[in-house]
């Protein structure tokens, strides 16, 4: 199987408020990145809409299928592009952060409700999404989505590996001081699961934030195969399955895991059992 | 609570196979990592008897309480420093690979069975350990233990924060060409566990392996706090409790996580359930 070009299109839409700015940023980013081969193009979190905009938020949601949804598509299809982005959803009185993969002929293929919300903010805006996993193929290649927090959540991505995910896309709004983030907990991830990680941030100041740009395309081998500075950058790179055929075989977590040792992990913590002591430890 | 002062000597003990000789190592490098302050010692995997025997490991093998844990607990006392080193065990017919944790009056306080073996060699010697999550404290500081590719594996440290641990000793022995292990999933598990990890390789050649060395203390804001290069030394470097619970309220995984989306990573290989389709995904 060939390899997927992808791009990565580091920065915010257009001006926080304006989907019809950002639309525009994205219409010109396809048009490149279709230019240079790529045939998915990944942007940040709340791409379309801005990240900080606080109540405003709600306002520019859109139910799926809204007439944002089909301009991406037209974009899309236009350029031949599979198309990741985010933006808000309206679902009846819910609003979730959500991220939507289109493909090359405009076609939805799938939407990832954020399930893991950072912080007051967040959560005074958001709704969580309750399905972990979402995926679709192109180009036979199986991505899937998650949307920033959620990949330092080692279970999150766990979860997508023993789904099948080969490339998981992430769309990203990750502010200073969490470089370590894109630095090295995206390569981890990436090598732990044997998959590709498109992480794609935004950049720059934005109300009360400010973004860290350091996207990335890590490899299921831990390589970082292409990294972007703390501006607006479009990156172009390979995700490449027979790099991954060789990291599952080099590194085969996914076989050697032992899933009965971790029930500790899906416990609630509404219901916590007390700690077991373990049989070799002495009395306190 | 003051900080815990760690050190960890990189290495193999003595000649593989001669385990007076690496007591007689353990016992040098206890009195100048006490003399330096350090009240517990982590050394390496298989520390006492040598990584690559093959079949002699079973015969260097010794029951808990045996000769060779009374003299690590005499030195222990001697020196009055904690004390975890890996050696193998014999349970009836089973020979576990067994990290064990001495108090600083040489009474035995914990003992780990891996229980992620790495590769057929390991297999073909060793049983699993069943028991995930052993940890002991010492000075009010919560010690647990695993080994090697243990560490690998997100969901084994997980367990550890979830049960508390707070200092993670792992005794390694780990080759080439895996030195993203130290370098990046190291860090990251400390990062994203909020706990402090003390990683101790073995180094150089050992029948046909070549251990890395770069073992390291990292803490829970991912910063590495020691790090060995690639020949025989000894670290000493602080675990600080202060430095724990910042990095735990900047970054609070732990109350964060959502185990309910996590069942997959409990379930069995041998009883796959069909993968769930997303309910957002379009017909293939």
């Amino acid at each position: 199987m060939a390899p997927l070009r992808t791009a990565l299109l580091q920065g915010p839409g257009g001006i926080p408020g304006s989907v019809a700015e950002s639309l525009g940023v994205l219409d010109e980013a396809a048009g490149r990145a279709a230019g240079q081969g790529a045939r998915l193009l990944v942007t940040s979190e709340l791409f379309l809409t801005g990240y900080a905009l606080g109540g405003r938020t709600a306002e520019l949601a859109e139910t799926a299928g809204g007439a944002a949804e089909r301009r991406v598509g037209e974009i899309a299809a236009r350029h031949r592009i599979g198309i990741v982005y985010g933006s808000p959803e309206l679902a009846g009185a819910a609003v979730f952060n959500t991220a939507r993969l289109v493909g090359p002929d405009g076609a939805p293929l799938a939407a990832y409700r954020k399930a893991h919300l950072f912080g007051a903010y967040e959560r005074g805006i958001f709704t969580p999404g309750a399905e972990p996993v979402v995926q679709a193929d192109l180009d036979g290649v199986r991505i899937g989505l998650l949307i920033c927090y959620d990949l330092e959540f080692p279970e999150a991505v766990r979860a997508h590996a023993l789904a099948g995910t080969e490339l998981l896309a992430v769309p990203t709004a990750l502010m200073r001081p969490y470089e370590f983030v894109p630095r090295t907990l995206v390569p981890a991830r990436a090598y732990e699961n044997g998959m590709h990680i498109a992480y794609v941030n935004r950049c720059g100041p934005e109300g009360g934030y400010d973004f860290t740009g350091l996207s990335c395309l890590a490899g299921p081998d831990g390589v970082v195969r292409a990294r972007a500075g703390t501006g607006t950058e479009l990156l172009v790179a390979d995700a490449d399955p027979a790099v991954l055929r060789t990291a599952r075989a080099d590194t085969p977590y996914l076989s050697d895991r032992r899933p009965e040792l971790y029930g500790s992990l899906v416990r609630r913590p509404e219901a916590p059992e007390a700690t077991e002591e373990s049989a070799w430890r002495s009395a306190p």
